[in-house]
């Protein structure tokens, strides 16, 4: 394997919140970033600006911790040019570490930096190499570490006090002839997501990436957030999908789809496909079983009811799937809100225990509306360990 | 220059907040991403997912169209493996626009897939190019589009109404002998920081990357985001440093410095001083002038006022500085929260008008305090026109 030929990683990043890898190796977040260096079994060290040397101390994964300033990035940007101090600072970094041989470049930056800075670094004999997923940080960070898992435990708990919270909001609204009234006000997607954000902000929490509040026809479309402008109704279908970062950096992920007051019998039927294919997905789920091999799970129980799935491309059968079970089954959670492990048709690694994923199956009727349901688990060696505190209710009434 | 040499530009992406290459291109935020592809002087083309096929028709920017699907990406994942289906993709598309020459890589991603990336793109026939700062995407960046002013407009205008109600909702709090009381309850940095997440709710903003409310001798570390346990108390410096970012992924960033009741002579001494450096450097800003210039400006008032500068470690007269006006006087704001142009000693580029900029010296007294004053500012060709309208007012009596 061509990692095992990498000696030394250097994880850049110039924040941290958006920089998962450096998050991770630096233990939590330096508001200017920094760059990390370690040696393989050696210890590591840490570079951060003169600002930040508080903050990295204060996080304690690093114990030597260094200043640009002290590697002298000011004298290099004057000898040199701004945009060739920092190869410069890394290369003397490696060199007084006595790196030989490859060396992992990491963290989240923009790809022409990236490119550019291998080429830099490789003029000064330092032979930079790019990694295919999964790097080693992304395989380091694939299975959680026991603080991990609490973390992602808090921060869903978090998030489903939330949900819990928003479903019964929403069910006590006052509804006259199948409209909703928020203290006198028709109630709109814009204002069920301005509660919503006083309830994140009640737990600490932000969703940098927005919350789906999808009704009606518009919940076909996955990735639709909602039309601000919607009004709440009776009778249609609601997805809400929310996804919340703490300020460790730590997502949660979360999906209901309910209606409020009674469903028709089509809405019904979506989402009791739905509901048997995430029971059956977390009911198979469990370390040793391949993403590829749930996914194909899920698609039994949907197909079997009826409803197509996107196996039809991988088979070859179509070219693409534009209504049913039109996307994967589930992703990794973490640092990052969409990570390794995946649990798609493209996913043949055995899920291993620690490993935190989404199972969030979802079938979409173009034009009338969608189901999905989805809750954060940890696989564990005999089953899951589901993160998710909120009942899988249908009809608010 | 290398970059006129490129031919096309592709902007990689799996989300898009964070990926502010990708979101300028795109015209907005895509849920999951995608890439973007451009030949010198033709129309752009824009792969998306599946599930994004209606988000990015609803940006509008990109007319072109298609899907991961469209382009054989699952194919490519059977015959090549998941890691190598990007590359081909990448390739069959350049290829099929007859693009010819170098071409440049853009958008925030793993370095390790970019550098991959790259040398997977030389094996077929792509010449696939790194960048120096400032890149193409950069470059176009610095410089804002009417559009774009608006809109920063908009969130600093919202961003500042939410630091004036924090200040007065600070002032009017119950006092008893120098402490301060929220409904009852001591006041404490969480409990502040619980009311400003609400008021972020209100507005429509989130703060990805946290707000820096540091009370007392936390306040001489520019980078200490103020420990939730602290309590608020009278006459102790209080560095209020909020940076929100819109839906539309836009930014502002203001700073407030100030003590409830009365201050001493020495914190009212650095408030004057760094009051005194802002209005002189908001009053020198114009098209025409170079950050390194404008830095200068600001080191002279200050040390004027008898305290240090990172001056003194250009000079090379010092290793560090650790008290004074210890980091540079601005940056850019726009799709991020600290891009080009920056107004520090390493900026030789003249500022032009429609750059969007933050102005904030500080001074620090290590174990005391500091003292910050930040507004974002549009450069205009004679002058700054100031985005954001909170009085810089010391005691909050």
């Amino acid at each position: 394997m061509r990692r095992k030929r990498i000696q030394a990683i250097v994880v850049i990043g110039d924040t941290t919140l958006a920089n998962p890898d450096l998050t991770y190796v630096a233990g939590g977040a330096l508001p200017r970033g920094g760059v990390y260096f370690k040696r393989v079994g050696e210890r590591p060290l840490l570079v951060v600006s003169n600002l930040d040397v508080g903050n990295a101390r204060k996080l304690g994964r690093v114990r030597r911790i260094n200043t640009y300033t002290d590697w002298g990035f000011e004298k290099l940007a004057r000898k040199y040019g701004r945009q060739s101090a920092l190869p410069h600072l890394i290369a003397a970094v490696l060199r007084t570490e006595r790196t030989k041989g490859r060396v992992g470049i990491y963290g989240r930056n923009d790809l022409a930096f990236g490119i550019n800075l291998a080429d830099q670094l490789k003029k000064l004999g330092i032979s930079a190499t790019g990694e295919s997923s999964p790097t080693v940080l992304e395989a380091a960070r694939e299975t959680k570490e026991h603080f991990e898992t609490n973390e992602l435990r808090r921060v869903s708990r978090k998030t489903s006090r939330i949900v819990r919270a928003a479903m019964d909001a929403l069910r006590n609204m006052n509804r006259k002839r199948g409209r909703i009234f928020i203290k006198n006000k028709l109630a709109t997607v814009a204002s069920v997501k301005r509660m919503i954000s006083h309830m994140l902000a009640e737990e600490g929490l932000t969703a940098p990436e927005g919350t789906i509040f999808a009704i009606g026809a518009r919940s076909a479309d996955p990735h639709n957030a909602g039309d601000p402008a919607d009004e709440i109704k009776e009778k249609r279908l609601i997805v809400f999908d929310i996804f919340p970062q703490a300020e460790s950096g730590y997502w949660s992920d979360v999906t209901r789809t309910f209606v409020l007051g009674r469903a028709d019998e089509k809405s019904r039927r979506l989402f009791e496909t739905v509901c048997e294919a995430q029971a059956g997905s977390l009911d198979f789920l469990r370390a040793g079983v391949t993403g590829e091999v749930a996914m194909s799970r899920a698609c039994d129980i949907i197909e079997r009811r009826g409803y197509r799935t996107v196996r039809d491309v991988f088979k070859g059968t179509a070219t693409s799937v534009t209504s049913g079970f039109t996307h994967s089954l589930g992703h990794g959670v973490g640092l990052t809100i969409g990570e390794r492990p995946y649990l798609s048709f493209l996913s043949r690694d055995r899920l291993k225990a620690g490993q935190v994923v989404t199972v969030e199956p979802g079938v979409y009727v173009p034009g009338f509306g969608g189901v999905r349901i989805e809750d954060t688990v940890v696989i564990t060696p005999r089953g899951i360990d589901n993160l998710v505190n909120v009942p899988k209710e249908f009809e608010l009434t």
